[in-house]
């Protein structure tokens, strides 16, 4: 794919079809041109004509590693620091099980009410696996700072609220806690892609996250998890796999962990998924992520302003100053359900969450400013016209 | 895809080169035709077009189940019973944690020496974690059932034997094991699409494989769990995954398990390998399992008569019995590495296995009785010009 470098949008590079306006790559990216492609000549090229020998001579076993060193830049860490596969989920429960074994004597571990529920599920369900006595202490966001203290083992966190686009201060938050003595876990899955990160300046131990939002992996792409490199080697990995091995292939009956973070591979990396990733992150050596993230900011200014104008019945949920902000903005409304609903049949991909919140993605590779202005005149008109009023706008779908 | 009803081999329903002797399926199967319009057609028309609402309109959201469904059948459950994701040793992660909670005051858990070491990796793993002071016991194969006692909580078996093919008497070993209160689990990774499986008669509390071996679904396919139904309303998933909620988009904070096996969903399903997986279940619909056995015994007594007659030099390792067999003839060498690769260069695919084994998978859908005389007098060709000592096929690659 040849990448011109013209700053933003960069369109012509999504599969996205003419008049949409994708407001929803925070939940599930666009295709990159040519992921279908991809997908096809893995199977007519790779498995179908090399068969088992594909593992090698494709270089699949490799997958998790070399595509994890794609995304290394994209997240601010050394090459060789991630392992890729699963799914985020999965690599939280294993980093979270390693986290609280490095800080044995402390039965703490802090998060907040704006984490994703599945990341509190996980954290529960380890820590009652356990059954050492921990805690899983749930704090306000604006409060994280004020609780760390000296006997919380483990802070984990999501860096970018699901919600509303609230945004940590990822430096401030792992300071703090390094100078309390807590390890620190970032869940990355709303920032990877979407603004600059600094994981390994920071010094943070642990991040995870996926790759199907702002790096258009495709659904139920690989997760990544990251492990700072000289804290891995002491590491027993919780589900220690087959291709976490040493030597995977000596089939060994008793278990050694692979010298780096590979030691957090699990089983068999799922290979189509995996190059479909591949392409999608090649995109990113010519993205320069500060640059993105300042138009994702003039994209995020733009709509509060025009929503202020054009829908003031709808109250930001989203921190108005934007170095607050990921790269999302949110609303309520006690009618954000069919609002969001009329605004999909005229071709405006919003997301509703609930209770009430209407939530709005800003990816600057493929929304721009026309857009977002006209995203938001439609909305206007939903509303001065009743359209969400209409019966079929009103019952909630399975799944949104 | 037309299927037609003949009976063995169907190879016209695979995408395999002409000529080429494949031995390696329960490895890696082949590709079922189609496979990669399939996986073009997942992103082109689904992904591309209906982009975040192909969880609905497109039936993403419900693969893991509507996929467990296909596979019901043919491992010998009722539909509904199956929850599909991940990979084999996450899922075994998951059931075994949930058998010793059945059992709370047993402390061993019984598995063999035949077992694959990824499954001891995972339970000792998962063992060590809970901190409960539980043993996994490693018996001889052939010792399993006497050591079943009334101190064993969980029976925690691999059906057929990676290396030798030896399969173990499921039906008996799992009434044993109720006799003495102790709770099953098969791994049925070489067994699933090669025999017939009678998993809900004989009433073993739970199951899991994969789906890319004797099954075809591709690399990283998704994996499998199945639980007994009475059970499963009574556990609580040791790894408590958003999509195993009761309603997932309620974003409630406390984990509440979604009905069914469902409970043991974890994260966001891999969509373009589950479709993969779709297309290539899809007909089994047209097999009969236990006339594949059948000829799957054909075909192993004819490679093992064929042996004995060309190649006596190689030891069979795999059981004499065609009744303790799987799909698949193991013999020792200690010249089983230079063989193998040999055998790869004359288009012959079969698989070494650490230490001496060349193992050979049958699969009667795209393996016949000319392809096995073909491959057994290539071997002795091999062995008998000396092939195998030339310098090329003595270094051990990093996979196989």
């Amino acid at each position: 794919m040849t990448i011109d470098h013209r700053d933003f949008p960069r369109r012509h590079l999504f599969d996205l079809a003419k008049g949409l306006i994708y407001l929803d790559g925070n939940s599930l990216g666009p295709p990159v041109k040519g992921s279908e492609d991809i997908a096809y000549s893995v199977i007519d090229s790779e498995w179908k004509k090399e068969l088992i020998s594909a593992w090698n001579t494709c270089g699949w076993i490799e997958l998790p590693h070399t595509v994890g060193n794609l995304l290394a830049p994209i997240i601010g860490v050394s090459l060789d620091t991630i392992s890729m596969g699963d799914t985020l989920s999965v690599k939280l429960f294993q980093v979270l099980a390693a986290a609280v074994e490095m800080r044995p004597k402390r039965k703490v571990v802090l998060t907040d009410s704006g984490n994703f529920p599945s990341d509190l599920y996980i954290a529960n369900g380890l820590l009652d696996t356990l059954g050492r006595g921990h805690q899983l202490k749930i704090t306000k966001p604006d409060q994280v700072i004020k609780k760390i203290n000296d006997e919380v083992a483990v802070v984990c966190l999501t860096h970018v609220d699901y919600r509303t686009g609230r945004k940590h201060d990822m430096a401030e938050i792992t300071t703090r806690a390094h100078e309390c003595g807590s390890v620190v876990i970032w869940d990355l899955a709303h920032s990877a892609g979407a603004l600059p990160l600094e994981l390994e300046t920071i010094q943070a131990e642990f991040a995870v996250g996926c790759t199907y939002k702002y790096l258009n992996g495709g659904p139920g792409a690989p997760a990544f998890v990251y492990v700072r490199p000289d804290l891995v080697s002491s590491i027993q990995p919780v589900m220690p796999g087959w291709l976490g091995h040493k030597k995977p292939f000596s089939m060994d009956i008793r278990y050694t962990p692979a010298k780096g973070v590979g030691r957090f591979r699990i089983g068999t990396p799922s290979v189509i998924q995996f190059k479909i990733l591949e392409h999608a992150l090649a995109l990113w050596k010519n993205v320069d992520l500060y640059k993105l993230y300042d138009q994702s900011v003039v994209l995020s200014e733009l709509f509060i302003a025009e929503m202020k104008a054009r829908c003031p019945s709808l109250e930001l949920i989203s921190p108005s100053n934007p170095t607050q902000r990921g790269s999302q903005v949110s609303f309520a409304s006690k009618h954000a359900y069919p609002l969001i609903q009329s605004l999909i049949d005229r071709k405006v991909i919003g997301d509703f969450r609930e209770p009430n919140i209407l939530r709005f993605g800003l990816a600057p590779l493929y929304v721009d400013e026309n857009q977002v202005i006209a995203a938001v005149q439609i909305l206007e008109q939903v509303i001065n016209e009743r359209v969400w009023q209409q019966d079929k706008y009103q019952t909630k779908k399975k799944v949104t």
